[in-house]
């Protein structure tokens, strides 16, 4: 047991665990190439010796809680660590491929538990999160109000982009991107030149609203 | 009147306001559906639900202010949401759907009012126009300064983007997108590779101004 | 004189100017819509109505030197509103519209030396200059090297894209839009799959090269 | 020696240098333009008169060294100097272009050294990669779970985006860019409206991240 904690706390049990994940990540990446039979008995061989390291691994690291394994259940990650691991060998998954596809996907997510450069960054993410809902929710707002307007100007005409809330919605969503600027206002002008009020304000407000939530995540890094 | 104020005060009360706004949003939303034909008379119901609702709030913020109810309107928010609760009674408004629609989406709006969170950012907001406010000035001298050289030098060859100064800004304006940018350049090298001078002057420009908004926010935001 | 000296530098002075050149700007945007036949006498009147008003605020600022009115030569936008409020009466240009009316346009540019807001960002822009001049000597540099590069590797497969350094550079500009970038990979990767760690790597280091003349600026404008 | 080491030292030798180097840039530039036949003979010579410049200013610069010009190659850009000055007189290179105008192309990278701005800014570039190194790693991981998942979902409708993982990362870094944003989210409406879910979810967690690098490289420039 001792022997079992020692080698989990080793910085060389880390790295050999993400180099393994790394080479199951590549593993599943050729997978995807159809042109790779001959390769294909070497592919499951990689992948079946995986699966037998990742078992290893969480035996090592259950039995290095001792005798209280039930401890080991405790933190989220392990427990993700343990149904991933575990999942592929449930017999009824086996027809499946492509759920033992996102299970094994899943396993190259505990990369991010491995390298405290990532977990550092994702937590910072996470956290940052609160800050920008406020504005989140108003940017749902303002897509609500210009989608029913939207709606209420355009429907008859472009039924495609403005013929329901949805579509309405989805339009302004892809108008963030700008990338169906000069489509949206050629078509509003064949409308009415007032279009315009509706699109350059929108713009106006969606840039002011982006660039307020850039200060509110910089402001806020900075105080921390 | 001291229990309707104490309601008026009350999170609850917000809370349930919030829920109700929302629930009359969704129900604006549904209705732009057509093939929900047979849930019409649902969403009728519903919308006169909200109506009754918003009434009853009003009457009762109207009430906690007691012996003095003209008070009441002395707050610009409590005047919009008297006038949307109301409109929706004005019997010449039934048959136009498009006028009760567009009351029925200003209700929408008063969610911005009740949650602490948007207030803010809103208010936030409309602080840091006067701050952009100058160079939203320069950005409109130079989209006209470019848009009567462009004018001037385009308006035969292109008069669809250029032929007056309303299409030549226009054009100007979508370049801020930079999703007409190849399409104009190669319009522009047909004419004379002398206009690459033209719009790579103006893309530096603008780009230029426009980080300078957002370092002006920035800055004026650190110093609130 | 001194009566002149007080009048220039009253407020309502510089408030008049401002309004007379946005009028003039208002009528020289008319004039490039040709359907406004009938009002063409009208905006030929205001604009020898704004000639007059020109001359007369020149004459006013002179004598309000007084004595010495060479001084007023001293000061560099003194002389541009000479040039261009004299200008538009050289008779060799009233054939040439297309002279006369950048005259005219250029008379619009003196709004900035009216305008304090304005004047103070133009000159914070040109202020701002220098700091980023490293930055874009580099970006030259990397445009260059680049440039060079697509045409060692493209130029017999796309001549219109890479034929010369010249369409190369500029190819390469509007790369920094992003908005031909889709095209230019599909065709990268119809000569080789190797093209990609040239696009991939152009599009890391610009963007990164962008990011930091942001950040430069920014602290720069901080140091302030 | 002490001549050339004050030679070496002065503000004149590398003004001059750097000019020459530019004149190299520009006639390499020239050579791409392919209807200059009767310039060729001058453009040739020139070329040999920087390759004789080139070799006086090494000459000049190992002897500034003195009795020790062995320590003249402990300086990692006195190496490259030393290489592709000479490189271009290596007799095999001379019927292959390609290789002898990349050695002449890498020439223009000597202008980085002797520009102090410019070697400020780029040893600033490469110092700011490590902060930034854990975030393209999150990057990465991004790009291959969405990639993976966009396979799983897209391998059989859209081979060409999304047939191997190498096309499905290809596809999304263009994402990135935002170009083939409209294009990607019609055809993923067509296979099933959630996969929306994937789409909106992709550019929320990818902008989230450009965001925070961003802001990583602006606290870490203004901590330094
Ligand atoms: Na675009
Ligand atoms: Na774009």
């Amino acid at each position: 047991t001792r022997w079992c904690a020692r080698i989990t706390g080793s910085r060389l049990f880390e790295v050999l665990i993400i180099i393994v994940i790394g080479a199951n990540a590549i593993v599943l990446g050729l997978e995807t190439y159809p042109d790779l039979g001959h390769a294909g008995p070497l592919l499951h061989g990689l992948e079946w010796s995986f699966r037998l390291l990742f078992v290893a691994e969480i035996t090592v690291r259950i039995l290095a809680y001792g005798s209280r394994p039930q401890d080991f259940f405790r933190n989220g990650w392990n427990v993700f660590d343990f149904v991933v691991t575990l999942a592929v060998f449930i017999p009824v998954l086996h027809g499946d491929t492509t759920a033992l596809r996102i299970i094994r996907i899943a396993r190259v997510l505990r990369l991010v538990r491995f390298s405290p450069g990532l977990r550092t960054i994702v937590s910072a993410l996470v956290r940052s999160l609160p800050g920008v809902g406020a504005f989140l929710a108003l940017a749902l707002v303002t897509l609500y109000v210009y989608g029913m307007a939207g709606w209420l100007i355009f429907k008859d005409h472009y039924p495609e982009e403005y013929g329901t809330i949805g579509r309405a919605v989805l339009t302004l969503f892809v108008l963030l991107s700008q990338e169906n600027l000069p489509q949206l206002i050629e078509q509003g002008l064949a409308v009415s030149a007032w279009t315009l009020v509706y699109y350059v304000s929108y713009i106006l407000i969606t840039v002011n609203l982006l660039v307020n939530i850039l200060i509110a995540v910089i402001v806020n890094s900075m105080e921390e």
